[in-house]
């Protein structure tokens, strides 16, 4: 279990969906920062379910407490512990499931490593621990905007076989974004998301889907080769995330198709610095950013966690059916857009302070 | 600069292109492991250039020293530093480039963050520099073939366009995929990319590609939620990796566009444990190794620097057209294949002992 | 601000004195282990201010709650948060100290670095810090009793001039410590040590002392050469606890003086195993625990704040008459024997697991 | 095994006595700073053996190479690999050792721990490990003075029952350190020690010390509460070396004797900071630098390995008598001058990084 990430402003994260509550500790985070609840609450109330009829019936307030590292409404320079009390708490809808694994769900290698597993709910890999990284991640946006003037924008650019066109990336807004349940700003592809995600989740079955991000006025210089090379800690950072399946930045899978004559972008004065004509490069040049905006895809399969009955084994491997009877999304993205912002800020800030010790 | 990776078997690599040297200290390495010389150098005579014509004509033997660590032929769980001397060093080749930072390579961030940078190769940017991380998988490989039998074989699986078929991962081995000089198992396809990697040469162009990696063996209970998954840490040591713009697990990205009931793996009695009827998670639920094997491809980019001439800007911001006389790879997946092998390698021995320690 | 300690036993510490509380989260603790508050609530109170007229008037029950990690009293081997209310707050008795930092203690060093000070109570140089550690090193005692039988004990053995006599290491139990209110289990002098801390606290005073410590039935082969050996890890873990000024092992600076001829512990079968007839090394050579009792002592300094005048500067450099008007311990040193069993507990539980990890 | 040190400047360190080399990876040094192998030579000259009578008479020129990190006399922000061969070998010397774990020595640890030994001249527990923090240690001071005009010196205070008094730690300088073979600026002292160190050799024994150590122009605000505190990383660092027994910082033991009103260093104007009027705290309040010079004592036992006959154990338990037959210092403390500094020089730098990175 490792429950900590960053170097300079590290996160550890704790919770179990049906503990008494979730949460982080925030160490590292720069002094005098005006800092209040609200400020966290915003990206948490993105984050919560029950905010359409796309999303679980689960009803969780989510409501942020600061317990230390803030006084007189600015963070001290020491940890921020933040906790979240759980509330809408039913483990007997998990009953059946003690005994059967769910198929493709976590049930089956926490058991196996860990020796026992929360009984319900899916403990440390529901989707309920994402809530400290999105308590942190807001603080950690609060200093790159400040800072830095970083923008971070994710948006839902497709949803099963519905891809999004025509989103203009340097100018995308949290608003925009938001402007529908579904988190697409392609205001005709939402629609059909819309339906399809109904569609799935009257069948009582799920639905997968990417969910990309630009961010904006990151400086040139951050990212630490070799090993936490920015790209490198965006890739640990989004596949940490439950039901992620893949990564891609810049040009990605599809960039493998091309020739460097056509994949390489040129330099060209921007002002008092250099840019690139294209980007196929996605912001960042030897794991370093390059003054470009970063532009990344994440990959989220479908939940599988599904109502439909299902042909699987148990513990003892005896074929059994199972039809989950848990509250669940029947699709993942829309609420996974604040997350994803969430943990590139905790990589673009731990990265930033990382350059800063150099200066 | 972060050149160390892992938290028990812990590796610091260093060296540029055209310095001394390249290497790495593995600290960490479980004590009383047969090793020599000859055991490191197998995987280091796969990376290193020159091996066919679809390769940079520079010639470096790529010797390994072993300089310590070990006594009488065994591992004494003390650092092991490894070093391999850089011999045909041509720092002139890059005269122009000083002035002229490659498009799409690291000169230009690396300046930015540093304010200064290796005046030859690349520096750390250099693909050099994975030759400490070769040298170092190879011992992973070593303690994780011998003490839980896992193999792990990558291959190439598309260049540009074409892609490989048929490729049984189950039954794939390094023999089948060194049979060519592309390293694609599927002799057709191979054909293929070696004709268009070669046309591609001719041009003074390049091409990408992707490398796939199957893990045999891996016991079930490897990784480490919630941020050191055994997904997210393969990611990012993928993304480290030069030249890579992707990584997907599993379904990856083509999964998303599947429903959950299509896309769940069934758990089954295999043996004596659980196993599943398809592997569309790849081998990981929840961020922990299954048991199933584990299947995972990585985007590389064409390789930026190209003989063909480019209009692109000099660090004052002035249009120049640079064309580069360095000895460079048309594509680099063929011996990116042992490269992946052994990043992933020094994922799965960090995971391990981990997860040793819990037992 | 690094409060994170430990690698796979590893512990996040939060709360300032006057905030809305303090705790900490524990990653990496085993599963299965049982587990309730009152395994932990029993170090908090020896710890807790208001045991006897020797300690600070401050009242604070310091109820521990679990807030993740545990389900049905057993841990998951998830995170397991710890969370204790601040309750007998009184942020205005630190008026004064606000323009004119104490003496010897953190205030003027803290407001330096992070150009913001906790305005009252010391923030997160307050002793009340010492809480999150206590509760982890709780955890991390039960575990290391129930797989090893380790037995970690410490005591007071000196107060200002008055040292103990007569302690018999080999046997001394926490029952015997906890006899007396100054938690010396030699009772001649802790009588004689009772009346100086009366006498030091009546004069507005502080006054200084030495906490011994010995762990019994440590295995062999725990410490991680060379920055992490037993020994160096105790020394950071004992320094970096309030008011301490010195650490030392078995012979520690008297053993300076003596030839090597004298100071060498001679090897001898003791059952199955080698142990030594002597013990200067005090348990450790070459930094890992040779199976001998652990012995180091850990000096603490007279506590900084004192009600008696003193003359000072505030912050402009003014010459000004301090008195503090806090409630502070005369003598830390009675309520610093469960905190530096507790951070011992945490350095050998980490150390034990990283040995494990090597079986 | 851990053997690399540091967040931001970090250090992994490798080799064995009798293998082919030792060394270090200096991870995290600032690029641009002036530095070539003459640099690092100066403190290993100082570290090396056979600089006089009073040590072993193992000849070794410890030359130092840079493998990497370092172009046109310039660093680059790289790792910088630093290698020592070693030359002096005679690993037949050590014959008798292989079956009779030296006493007081690493041997038998080791042995349990690892499950092997090197066989040979103690292997990492050899002084001769410390090359490679003497090495990186170099840099780091360069760094250190160059930017912050800090200045490390430490000397040897004691002897056996020789103390060395009247040593001005505001202007001692390292020629008045090294005007004597035994590095005590105490010309009466030094004549003293000087003869008891060859009597003790002619004995065939060995004697402990102790060595101190200021850091002059040290900023305040280094150090990283709560764990990384700048005492409690000095004594990691310390407590780390072979051979260390006890660490205090400025009043240290001495001061637990002391009232609060008589040990607290009250503040006065000095220039435009605050200083101390005196520097019981040794430079540090809280963890953190204060501004006033660091003052701190290591305590060093006699060396274990003694040409006296030894009555001792096998490995088998059986009694034996153990006379050593390798080349061994009567007395470490001179050597150990140059060491301290390094480790002291590791500790400064890697926090003052940290702490730029807040600014």
């Amino acid at each position: 279990m490792s429950s900590s990430f960053g170097t300079l402003f590290r996160v550890a994260t704790f919770g179990e969906s049906h503990g008494v509550g979730v949460g982080a500790v925030v160490d590292g985070c720069p002094p005098n920062l005006e800092l209040c609840e609200a400020d966290i609450q915003l990206q948490l109330d993105r984050r919560r379910p029950g905010q359409s009829d796309l999303t679980t019936p689960r009803q969780e307030a989510d409501r942020v407490t600061i317990l230390s590292g803030v006084e007189h409404g600015r963070t001290l320079g020491t940890p921020i512990g933040l906790l979240v009390r759980n509330q809408d708490q039913r483990p007997g809808d998990y009953g059946e499931m003690d005994a059967v694994p769910r198929p493709s769900h976590a049930d089956y290698t926490y058991q196996v490593k860990y020796g026992v597993a929360a009984r319900s709910g899916g403990g440390r890999a529901s989707a309920r621990e994402t809530i400290g990284r999105v308590a942190a991640g807001a603080i950690a946006e609060k200093v790159l905007r400040e800072r830095w003037g970083v923008e971070v924008v994710a948006w839902v650019s497709s949803v099963g076989e519905i891809v999004s066109t025509g989103v203009d990336a340097d100018h995308l807004s949290r608003d925009m974004v938001d402007a529908n349940p579904v988190r697409c700003p392609d205001a005709a592809a939402a629609d059909r998301m819309i339906s399809l995600v109904r569609e799935v989740r009257d069948a009582r079955d799920s639905i997968g889907g990417v969910v990309s991000c630009v961010c904006r006025n990151v400086p040139p210089g951050w990212g630490e080769p070799v090993f936490d090379k920015l790209d490198a800690k965006l890739a640990q950072a989004m596949l940490s995330l439950p039901a992620t399946k893949g990564f891609e930045i810049g040009s990605g899978f599809a960039g493998t198709r091309l020739r460097g004559s056509m994949h390489n972008d040129p330099f060209v004065k921007k002002g008092d610095r250099l840019g690139t004509v294209t980007n196929h490069a996605g912001g960042v040049l030897g794991g370093i950013s390059s003054g470009e905006p970063l532009l990344f895809r994440v990959a989220f399969k479908p939940v599988a966690t599904i109502g439909q009955p299902q042909r699987t084994a148990d513990l003892n491997g005896q074929s059994v059916e199972l039809a989950a009877k848990g509250r669940h999304d029947p699709c993942v993205v829309p609420r996974a857009v604040p997350i994803v912002e969430s943990m590139t800020a905790l990589v673009l800030l731990d990265l930033a302070l990382r350059q800063e010790a150099r200066k």
